[in-house]
């Protein structure tokens, strides 16, 4: 089973096949401004920016949950968007929730508490609701959200189960609303350079993908090391990315699970929640992807394709700057590293506007709730291998 | 003399000696949300962005010229600033400036000719004035810009001449007003970090400082081949960042200048200006800058400081995205090579925040109209040896 | 268990434990000549190669088999060597062999066919005999070395199975020569220079492996590709490096196995042997080690080592050329990349030189046998394990 | 005036033009064996080393002179070496050069002193003549050399003055013997790579170059400090070559130059020599050459081209190891680097492999005495430039 034929028998909403791999069409192209080049054709062109629409044809979001995660990179990220604007906050702290209101231009009318989330539907500039919650109120909130008819951006991990996964896909398609699922890497410049060299067929067919996104994490106190709230420890958290990696850019499902957990007893931070996981994806072409991580590791994070004619690695791969690809293959009769030099671009402000476009167009999402409901099941996979220290195979999925 | 004694002795604005190595201080710090780290001690902190003031209480500026430079760099980077928002355009081309302005959300009545430039005198959401022209066109800009009491961030190179540029700073000290010369380098974090590594003795005495900025230029007919519009070809617009970069990474003034200039006699684009021009910059410590720039070159910009303990590279150095900081030394008994990870941050948003700062705080920006000034005096000598095919003494400057 | 007490437990040759991190003791200094650094102090040493023993003194090696490694790698590495001369071949190719002795200067009556082999007995000028046959060849050849008594250096893998490695090891033990397995990346310097920044403790406990080592295999016909001459595919030929590495680097034994394997039906190349195996490491220390080995991957070869305060990352790892050490951790408050500057030197040269001083100096090698023993042991678990889909427990190693 | 019309016009040993750019003929090809490549076609070939002339037939080398260039690169080199073998050495210390005799096999009646350095005539194992002495005595052991009718490798620098340079050039015609200046970057694979490339115009015409070579110069009792012995300080040490290489790899030649020196009054090194040199030659095709070097400086060593439609830089360029190879232009669409995987060879080997083949085959060097003249030329212009703060216009070459 391909992506495709994955995405289209869990149902709910359609994803046109040839959306999967469509590069957005930018709107308001009317309001560009041309202009020349001034350099020799032996440079790059230099791309500008934007266009940009203005404030009042911006598709309107509300914020929900001000953590690190909404204050340190999503509203930023505003600031770089072409068709996004913040116009709400929902927050359980006014009074920080007025103070960041003030800082981005949103009306104090516009910051709601969690009791009044409801109210979002009265308020005509809000046409997309970013869920930026712990992942145990995803579903909650998700089914808040569709039943007062706005679309919905929701963080990775989608939820903590993939029965959680399913009933969210099934709540936005009964009340027909969008729903996308904030993977942030498929929207990055170097991740689909990467992508779309896999699918030119320049490295030959895929054999191998490995990499790792882990972390030291510290106060044993915060939601993430608590399982209730979070659904597992470093797997749906940072692990997610390599999962979702491995399927993004091969275009292949996999059809068999190993995996190692480590808990140790004697740590706070790890009373409920694992500290390192490795996992195997066993791919029916031969293609397999070793993969790793830890909340118990000085951050390292990075991602190898290999292939039969070449490799190619990304690093940081998972990080919000600095990445860099890089792929090897000969060159003439030398083997060659090439570093193309592919310019850094706001990931939360590429997946928002993404999210923008397709309700401005009435199109599906590139990574719609199927793309998450797909990890949740696979990652379920990933620790019943764990316990069972047995290979499991992934059902649906012919081997 | 030192850059200190220079900037007393020219006059006019007169700059505390403190401020020029000052990192600013945050306005609005009230407005600040803190979050609690999330990763153990042996991760890097994660900074969050802002806080950022209220649009309302932002520092307005009017664009000057909407060519690519306002376009491609510094109306996108209002998206990432602080303390400053645009309010204003000025154009000659109505049309273009409208869609712009509907871009951004700037009323349209902010929307001004250069023959209604005056009457920016009587927006009061304008409090700074950047002038993007053609260089040939700053004094008279700066000066008008003055004589409405706005404060002004002038483009590099500041004038033609350092005769432009002293009645620019006379002007704007006569209508006391704030001028400052957008050396976006100077406020770039890794440039930053670099001059702080030189200033803490951990490299030694600096020894030299060797480096490229280059490019292939295209279209002959553009004003930056015209020499009424531009002043100069390479040296005044991309030569000038390593002359200004040997200045503020070291702290010295050079005292003679040496250079050869390369203008070919069939080439349509230099028919006016040269394509090519190195000079080597003495100071009378012993350090010695050695710079290329051409437009006649693909695209090459790094810049090298050599000390006696250490070398240091940054990469490309000069431009928009993607620069690196590497430096070498003995670690123990083996040479290492030190990448330190230092976050890209929109050097235009640095630099207007600067300027913002300075406005809202009335102190002097680090980068005057004598910083500009004496970049102009630097360049007329290196025309001058390049001319002569003598070394020449900078006047003023002890040997 | 750890490696000493693995060491210790397999009995044969006996390893002081003090030996296994003990760096060799040079032959020969009182043949030294110093001389004064013309650098300064802030400058790396420059460390002189040698001193060299001359050519009478130097530990006479008889190289058997005359394939690509011999030929492009261990022949050639004598050149670098401090301790010995390569002085009789082995080959079924007498033609060849008189033309290889004939350019390495040695006597063309010290050219022996596999029948003569036992006539090396006689050749005083042999003190050590150097295997490089084809893996199924390995243990005859070990066996009739250590009955002619002659020491022995077996190239890697050790064997076919572990009951061969076992036979080899009683065979010397009994014959009272030393074996010494070529597990060349344990003598060059960057992964010594890994292996003590581990050991120091700067990296904090480890936790995490990731190593790939593969390689596009071409011709069907070649031994590499039969099973009984070479016991495996990949694994055992170049997947053996990331096994050793991790136990090597870590100092610590694993004790769980789990693994996948790939032989594609069609490919001629792979009638008899795996194409791909990725395997997994557990340890007890909570250090899980994820390892990739193909023969149907463009050339890809790398190992990262994740602690809890950094990681480090060595590429190409198990080259023959241009390793590259880099490790990142906390300096101050940035994240910094090192890169030590290493010097390159041969690899062969190194392992040689060292099994040579061990013979001078009577001391046990550094990769004995049992070295290779346990190799195999975790090869043979790698096997079951992706033969039956389950995780293999390493007997005699405690959980 | 390019570098084959110079050669041709200082006369002396006839250069065929068509000898300086062609690769060396291998000599002993009869005894090469050949093997299949196990990889596939997608993989780098492997390349052998050698074949390797035996013993016997190598070119005899007297090494004269045995400081530390000798003694840390020259003598191991031959290790690597195909057709030479070091067979007579010449040195003040007779202990030292018996120990190093006995290192490398050479007959202590080959060990000379300076008194009895004509006795190599009778040496009939000598072909060649390696001078590694201090600058101040090339011209003497050269002529010495040349009257017993040996062939000669002077180490670079080629002499003192352009006067020695033509006396040794004369001498050696007259004698009939071949001389060669050991240009030892001339021989490196990189080099030959990146010159190459420029050949072949892929990098459109060449602009500029830029480089600096640099170190940090300790005990101030050192020959290389005395003008008598060196000739100079940093310039005509290391500063020759960025000075070669921007002739070698441009295959142009300088028509005008200009310079900065810099002796520091107070500092024991620099009494005699100057510490700093930072020189720019003009080219008449518009290439200009940008060059720093210092005594003064920590290790620094980099080259980088600029040409109209690419650079590439060589970095460290002209050390022992480590050099690494990038380039940079458009691919598609986006500005890409290119880093090929050379391997490194040992460049002593290769030079003296070089002369040996000119031997063997009765060729010119591709580096001789006039290679070595045409730099001293320019040195002389260098200094006269910096003492007069003007450009010196090269004698005998067209502007």
């Amino acid at each position: 089973m391909n992506r495709r034929e994955f995405v289209r028998s869990v149902g709910a909403v359609s994803v046109a096949p040839t959306a999967l791999m469509q590069e957005p069409q930018k709107p308001n192209q009317e309001n560009a401004v041309q202009l020349s080049q001034i350099h020799g054709a032996s440079e790059q062109d230099e791309k500008a920016p934007g266009p940009f629409l203005p404030g009042r044809r911006r598709v309107g979001y509300a914020i929900v949950g001000l953590g690190r995660l909404s204050l340190d990179q999503i509203l930023p990220a505003f600031g770089s968007s072409q068709y996004c604007a913040p116009v709400a906050l929902v927050s359980g702290d006014k009074t920080k929730a007025l103070r960041i209101a003030d800082q981005y231009g949103i009306d104090s009318a516009s910051v709601y508490g969690y009791d009044s989330f409801e109210r979002l539907a009265d308020n005509p500039r809000v046409q997309a609701i970013y869920v930026v919650l712990p992942n145990g109120l995803h579903e909650e909130y998700v089914l808040r959200a569709a039943k007062i008819k706005k679309h919905i951006l929701c963080e990775k991990p989608m939820a903590r189960t993939s029965a959680e996964a399913r009933r969210m896909i099934a709540g936005c398609a009964a009340a027909n609303v969008k729903l996308m699922i904030a993977y942030r890497q498929q929207y990055e410049p170097h991740n689909m350079a990467l992508r779309d060299r896999v699918a030119s067929g320049a490295m030959g067919k895929l054999r191998g993908f490995i990499s790792s996104n882990s972390q030291q994490q510290g106060d044993p106190s915060q939601w993430r090391l608590n399982l209730k709230l979070a659904g597992g420890g470093c797997l749906p958290d940072v692990g997610l990315y390599c999962l979702n990696a491995a399927r993004f850019l091969s275009g292949e499902e996999p059809n068999e699970v190993s995996a190692t957990l480590w808990q140790p007893k004697n740590d706070p931070r790890f009373r409920e929640v694992e500290a390192s996981c490795s996992f195997t994806l066993k791919f029916s072409s031969g293609f397999v992807a070793s993969c790793s991580t830890s909340y118990d590791v000085h951050k390292s994070q990075f991602l190898r394709l290999e292939g039969e004619k070449a490799w190619a690695e990304l690093s940081p791969a998972f990080g919000y700057h600095g990445n860099k690809l890089r792929y090897s293959q000969l060159q003439g009769e030398v083997e060659t590293e090439f570093t193309p030099q592919i310019e850094e671009k706001n990931q939360f402000a590429l997946e928002m506007d993404h999210f923008a476009e397709c309700i401005l167009e009435n199109r599906a999402p590139r990574t719609p709730g199927e793309e998450g409901l797909r990890d949740h099941i696979i990652m379920e996979a990933i620790y019943e291998a764990g316990r069972t220290r047995r290979s499991v195979t992934l059902s649906g999925s012919p081997v």
